[in-house]
C-alpha cells in the first residue's frame, strides 16, 4: 500500500487587521503597525492543503481531487473568501487573525472531513504575500 | 537614439469594497455581487508601471530604476498600501475603486514625475488576482 | 472617456497532435517529429483575453469580469477543457492544431460575443508551455 | 558530514485519460468525469526530484545537478514527453495514469539510479495542474 | 493571412557590472552605486523573443520553435550563459552593460536570421530581476 | 501549544564561480565545465527561511516577519547580495560557493539568531535557477 500525499491549491481575498482587542490602540500600533490600520487591508490568501493516504487500487486516488476542493470550498473558501477576517468568519473569532491563526484554524476545520474520507490532513499551507508563508502540520 | 520600454514591478495590499454611493444597497449587491461586501475585502495587488525613454550613452539607462521605484513608492506605494481604497486613498474619492479606475488614477498621479525624468510614462498595468488584470496606456 | 485593456486569464487541458492529414505520416514525422505522435500528447493551455473599451463611470468597469469569464467559459473552455483538439473541437477541424491556429480560432469565436457587450476583443494570448506562447490581435 | 537536499525540476507533456478497464465506460464516466474522455487529453506535467546525500568537500556537491537531470532525463522524460501514458510508457502498464501512479511509478524507475550514485531517492513531487500536485516519499 | 506574434523563452546566467571606464571609481560608485561593485555580481537573465509572421497554411507555424530556440541559442545563450557580459561577449563591448543595452545588442544580434525565416522580430524583452524587466522594439 | 512553521523569502544577486583551489585549471574544468568559467557568471538566488516555534497567544505570531526578515538581511543579503561569493563573503571562504555549500553557511549564519527569538531555524531553501533547488535541515 503505498501512501502518497496529495496537494490542493485554492484562493480566497479577504480583508483583515491584526489587532488584539484586550491592547488599546497605542499599543496595537506599536506592535502590528500598518498591519493594525483601523479601516483594514486585504490579501489574496493561497491555500495549498495536503491530504496523505494510500492510494486505492481501483481508481489510482488517494482521494478525488474534486472531493478535496468542494471539501476545501464548503468550509473555508465559502466563509473568508470577500469576507471580513475579523469580523465575519466565525471561527476565527477571539483571536489575532495572524497568518499563522488562520493556516491553524482552517486546519481544525478541515480535518475533520478529511478524515471522513479515510485519509489524514497532513498540512496546511497558507500564503498571505509572495514572501511570507506559514505551514501547520496539526 | 534607441527608444526602450523600462517596467517596474511594486506591490501594494489593500482593502476596498465595490460601492457606488449613488446606488443603494440592493443594486450595489446586484451589480457588484460579493465584491461589494460591507465589512470589506482585499488583495494584494501587483503594479507594473512602464517608462518609455531613449538609453542615456553615458550611463545605458533610460531611467535609473531606483528613481522609478522611488517615485512609485511615493506616490503610489505609501499611499495604497495597508489601505482602504475606498476611504484612505485620497485620489480614489468619488470613484467606484475597480481595477480599471485604480489603474487610470495610478497613471495619473505618476504620469507628472516620469515626465520631470525626461520620459514618457507608457503603460500602468494591475493585477488584481492571478486571473484579472487590467492595462491603461493613457 | 478612458480607454482601458481588461485581461481575463482561463486555463484548459486538451490533447492534440501535430498533423497535416495531407502529408503522409513520413513527412508529418519528418515537420513535426515528436509533435505528431500518432498517440497523441497533451499541454495545460493558458488563455489571456485582452477586451478594449471605455470605463462605465457607473460601475467603474469596462466589462464585468464574471461576463467575460463566462463568455470564453461557454465558448472556449467548455469546448477545448479535456477534449482532443483534432478530434472533438468544431472550430478546429480542417488545419494543424498549432498554437498560432489555435490562438486565431478562440479570437474568431470570441470576438462577436465581446463585440456584443459595447467593447473590442483586442488580443488573444495562448501559453502552450512556460517557453512558447503566441499572440493574435485579429 | 552535512546531510543537504538537492531538488531537479524536468517537465514532460503527455496525453493520458483516466480509465480503469476492469469497468465498463459508464462506471469509468461516472467515477474520472471528463479525465476519462475516450479521445484523451493531457498536461504540461512539471517533476520535482529530491535527492538527499552528504556534500562532497572536495566539489561542494551532494550530486551534479547533470547527472541527476540526465538521469531523470533518459529515464522518465524520454519516455513520457510527448507520449500517451495509457498506451506507450512501459511502466504504466497495468494500472490508472493518476498523478498518484505515475509519482509512485517515477520513483520506482529513479531510484536505483539515484542510489547508485551514492546518495537517496528522497522524493518525487508531480504538478499535473497548477492546482494539483502529488509527493511520494518511497 | 492570418498576423500572429509567436514569443519563445530561454535564459541565461552572466556575470556583470555597471561600469562605464570614461568615468573614475567615485563617479561610477556614486551613479550605479552597489552595481558596480569591481569584483561583479550576477543575474539569471529571462529572455521573450517576439517573431511576427503568418502562418504558413500547410504547417500552422508562423515559425517552428525548434528553428527560433536554435537561432537564440546560437546566437545569444552560447554567447552570454556563463559569461562576464563586460569582458567575455564580443556585442556588448564599448558600453555599460545595462538591461537596456543588453536587450538592444540582443535585437540588433537576432534580426538578420529571424528576417532570413521570413519573418520580423517585434520584440526583445529582458527581465533581469522579478522587479526589472526592459523591453526594445527596433 | 501549536508549533507553526513560518517561512520568508528574501533575494539576493551574486557572482560566482565553482572552483576548487587545490584543483588545477583543467581538472575544475572538467568537472564543474562552464560553472567554472575564470571571468565568474552569476545568479538571483532566492531564498525561503523556515522558522518552526509556537504562536504567541497575545500577538498571533511565531515570530514577527520584519524582525525575520531584518535578521535575514543582515546576516545574509547585505553580505551577498551584488557581491562575488568566492572572494567577498567571509562565512563562504574555503569552500566551493555550490548551492550546497551556500545552503549549509546560511543556515549556519542564522541559527543563532533565529534561537535568540525563543524559535528554531528549521530549513534553508535557496533556488539557483528554476530548476535546481537545495534544502539544509541543520
Amino acid at each position: 500500500m503505498k501512501e502518497v500525499h496529495v496537494i490542493r491549491r485554492e484562493r480566497f481575498n479577504s480583508a483583515h487587521r491584526l489587532f488584539n482587542p484586550t491592547w488599546d490602540d497605542a499599543k496595537n500600533e506599536k506592535v502590528f503597525g500598518k498591519c493594525s490600520n483601523k479601516n483594514w487591508h486585504g490579501h489574496n490568501y493561497i491555500l495549498f492543503v495536503t491530504v496523505k493516504g494510500t492510494i486505492d487500487p481501483d481508481t489510482g486516488y488517494v482521494i478525488d481531487m474534486k472531493i478535496l476542493s468542494d471539501l476545501i470550498k464548503e468550509k473555508i473558501v465559502e466563509k473568508m473568501d470577500h469576507k471580513n477576517l475579523n469580523i465575519e468568519v466565525d471561527f476565527m473569532q477571539g483571536m489575532v487573525p495572524t497568518a499563522e491563526n488562520i493556516a491553524v484554524q482552517i486546519f481544525e476545520e478541515l480535518a475533520p472531513g478529511v478524515t471522513a474520507t479515510g485519509n489524514t490532513l497532513h498540512c496546511v499551507k497558507l500564503c498571505e504575500t509572495e514572501n511570507n508563508f506559514v505551514e501547520y502540520y496539526g
